[in-house]
């Protein structure tokens, strides 16, 4: 028999994986989870439909997102991290010994119980004692915050379900707030190419640039997303991610890496004109 | 009623299109040729169900396998195009006027005639004074060539069909005889992330490093190729494309484009880690 995952990358285009077995899904109150194997990208996690990590490259994701603001201040003691229930991302940064301590704020608690049981690869984080799981909303739990983090991390799904509030005005500024003075605020930018993804990219910019004086946007080949354009935004009091990068520095770290190199982080910046455009006009 | 084209970007992925209607369809000595047009993607044109090109986003293809090389040596007046019978690659080369002579090889005259008469917008190189057109096949149109062009691009189909002899060392080593002392070399050169498409970038990449001492690959997002991220192979006896970029002189030819700029430039050879890997490996 086949069996077929299929994603709609717009109304008009379709991506589909071959699928072993459907591992798991289940309903909670935020969203649908789905875990299905495949020989082409292991075991993957969807939510309401829509991929979230694949064995195969979520390296991809999950090393843009930690290792370039890690690499701008390598000196960052203190983070959070907004949404990421899967663990890919406080896999990567539990690698830096001078992290003291990570937040975790993720709404859904079932994505941190499923990833936990399917992705065992992805579980090193939750394990470390430097990390601290807590399950609330990501809006409501950074209100309260003052001056407190280095590094705020926004690994949020689209802004089509529960991850909507992390798109807005009022959660940038609180970010902003919650950051103290060396502070950097980096986010999944969705994708320039299909327009429902690309809107939401230009709504989020035009949102984080008025609250961050240093606001710059990133890019990576991610093939399991839509397009496999994927963008990052880098926000930032004081730090310009291309002029306070000591390559140096970071690579005496010694830490190895799968995608990110301090090359590709320097060419990671330079957008398409047609991106830039986008932006522009945002 | 539905209507999708389905590519296959391995055994167990695949990309649909949904399309609006088939334009063309026919099958000549060499391949089989579809024109269909869709909502997202404009009219797209596959060869032997095949994505080549698609009115979206054809400029990111032809706008990376020219203006790399001529931004590298803009006093570039020689040019041989083999394949490229779309027209998007002449399309962009008759944008500088110091271009006194392209040569055009395309072994499918089917493919030029089916181009011009859907894709009235990649027509302009056809109808430019400067570009003749030879339908023969580009494995031999070089053999007999010597020290004739400053730039040679190849800009073929995968090499599963007619485009196989496209990627052996004998073609590889002809290029670097028809072209003098100045030349450069470019190729379509595959995509690393499914296993197909990345066995025969590294066949590619360890023949061309036996050919020609410089040789390095660059990378864009094209979104309609298999995983969106496909690489170009620049290769010459004398020009390295980041140490010889002058990207002064390039801006200020007032060439406008949509994908390049001299900043992605030097950004597109940046390469993940892990490719870097499938590289040294070659």
């Amino acid at each position: 028999m086949e069996l077929w995952y299929s994603e709609n990358h717009s109304e008009d285009v379709k991506f589909s994986i071959r699928v072993d077995k459907q591992l798991y899904t289940g309903k909670t109150d935020y969203q649908r989870i789905d875990v299905m194997t495949s020989k082409e990208f292991g075991t993957f996690l969807t939510l309401d439909g829509l991929m979230m990590v694949a064995e195969k490259d979520e390296f991809i994701y999950h090393e843009m997102i930690t290792h370039v603001p890690m690499s701008v201040n390598p000196e960052i003691k203190n983070v959070l991290v907004i949404g990421g229930g899967d663990g890919g991302t406080v896999k990567q940064l539990v690698r830096y010994e001078g992290i003291e301590n990570i937040d975790l704020v993720e709404i859904d608690r079932a994505v941190v119980e499923v990833s936990m049981r399917f992705f065992p690869g992805m579980r090193v984080g939750f394990e470390d004692k430097r990390v601290t799981v807590y399950y609330e909303d990501g809006l409501k739990f950074i209100r309260s915050k003052r001056n407190e983090y280095d590094l705020i991390i926004v690994d949020s799904t689209d802004p089509f379900g529960p991850g909507e509030g992390l798109f807005t005005r009022e959660f940038y500024g609180n970010c902003s707030k919650a950051l103290n003075e060396n502070g950097i605020f980096v986010n999944q930018h969705e994708s320039p190419y299909y327009d429902n993804y690309a809107n939401s990219l230009v709504r989020a910019h035009s949102r984080i640039k008025g609250v961050f004086p240093i606001h710059k946007l990133y890019q990576a080949h991610i093939p399991t997303y839509p397009s496999g354009h994927w963008l990052f935004g880098f926000a930032s009091n004081k730090f310009d991610p291309l002029e306070d990068l000591d390559a140096d520095k970071w690579n005496k770290l010694g830490i190895k890496t799968e995608y990110y190199n301090t090359d590709l982080h320097k060419g990671s910046f330079a957008l398409p004109n047609y991106v830039k455009e986008l932006l522009e006009n945002a």
